[in-house]
């Protein structure tokens, strides 16, 4: 079997370390990921400047390959350029910190998935919470391979993508699994002001205390209430209920 | 009425302006927009350093207000801080180039009307399509707000977004409005390898010819058909259907 490793924390994190470390055993493992760090570039492509593609060691052992782009890019190249054999299974991560929510949809972790799945594999994207309750990747990596392999024993469907969430806390205490869907609701995260030296305003983006979320079968109350959540996305964004709807507007006179 | 009016071609795109133009007797228009372009950033957000906001001029007139983030970014610090009234409705364009297919998973231009959805406002994002067959701004614009004016008249739900894309052809051989949905194949987009002049590889990401893209009812085909294209979206990106049928895989065992 063929797998191919990326992620957005970039290609030295600690979390794309543990899980291929962790997975290595399972097939072939390429690993192509970011140069650098990638968190919050959400879907982002790079068509404005050229793209290179290193060889990158670390140990004087050859870790895989790093790209000057985002994930999304990475799984493109990856799989167009740099593989001589297409991946069975695309996976993401791990990324340190949790992508539920709307957060999926800033998620370069999880975009790296949806661009594989957009290109027909089925993918997986992995992600560790991290709210300074227990912070050992290298559990989280043993779980997320346990995960993956109970997955790739189902035959997961070309182009489907389930996002994994790995609760906080030690593995012992970790209640099970559920699948979830995404909570849909605002996180409402704002900013705080600030002034500089010289006089002039600036903004931080303020992050949410998800805790507070607790709306039942979705991803947060999932790793709120200490399960592995199991979400499958899609990458088809239309909204069929409201496509029925407005297609009985009045649309007639707009242009001649 | 309050419009706050945001792109990803950046404040000074000609696009932003023809459409503010053509919309400012709609209501009070507040302008938050990049300072520079971010194409193809889809929904990125920025955390990793503070935000800025300045008034911008052109031609001796306040534009707007520029800020140093994504568009998703501008929506969030307008609707926070920059606007003292809370708008009515968002609206995200003109983009210079259709977003349609996957391609709205990459744009800035959904991004910033997906961020607006999520913090509850209807929202509307704007597209022309270039391509090179015909590309006046101003007559796309004049479409645009036609098609905006008109959605008005229909009270568009909190939370709802509605995607607008504009042929590239001169408004009296537009044959109307189709509501369609997203396009959610792969377009096949792929690297064209070059050398530098020191011998290292890098690698160009080619777009893809659109026009080979038919199926019948998507944002694509409507466009290729010459018809201004409207696809509701949602930003749950829940796979509903698939989550019912992994909820009964055999999930046990994979955790003490």
């Amino acid at each position: 079997m063929h797998l191919l490793l990326t992620n957005d924390d970039g290609i030295y994190a600690p979390g794309i370390a543990a899980l291929k470390q962790n997975i290595q055993d399972l097939g072939h493992v390429t690993v192509v990921a970011p140069d650098v760090e990638q968190s919050g570039v959400g879907h982002s492509i790079t068509f404005s400047h050229p793209l290179r593609v290193r060889e990158v060691q670390a140990n004087n052992q050859r870790i895989g390959y790093g790209v000057n782009g985002s994930p999304a890019d990475c799984v493109k190249l990856a799989i167009y350029e740099v593989m001589e054999q297409r991946p069975d299974v695309v996976i993401s991560g791990i990324n340190m910190g949790s992508n539920v929510g709307i957060h999926i949809l800033y998620s370069g972790t999880v975009a790296a998935a949806v661009e594989a799945a957009i290109m027909g594999y089925p993918s997986i994207a992995v992600s560790f919470e991290i709210s300074g309750r227990y912070d050992d990747i290298h559990s989280a990596a043993k779980i997320a391979r346990s995960v993956i392999e109970r997955i790739l024993t189902h035959k997961l469907p070309k182009g489907s993508l389930l996002n994994i969430n790995i609760p906080s806390i030690p593995p012992d205490q970790i209640k099970g699994i559920k699948v979830t869907r995404q909570y849909a609701q605002d996180f409402q995260e704002n900013f705080e002001k600030r002034t500089d030296p010289s006089g002039r305003s600036y903004y931080w983006l303020l992050g949410t205390d998800k805790t507070r979320h607790r709306e039942e079968d979705t991803d947060i109350h999932a790793i709120n209430e200490g399960y592995i959540s199991i979400t499958p996305l899609r990458y088809d964004l239309t909204d069929y209920t409201m496509q029925k709807k407005i297609v009985d507007w009045n649309w007639k006179g707009i242009v001649s």
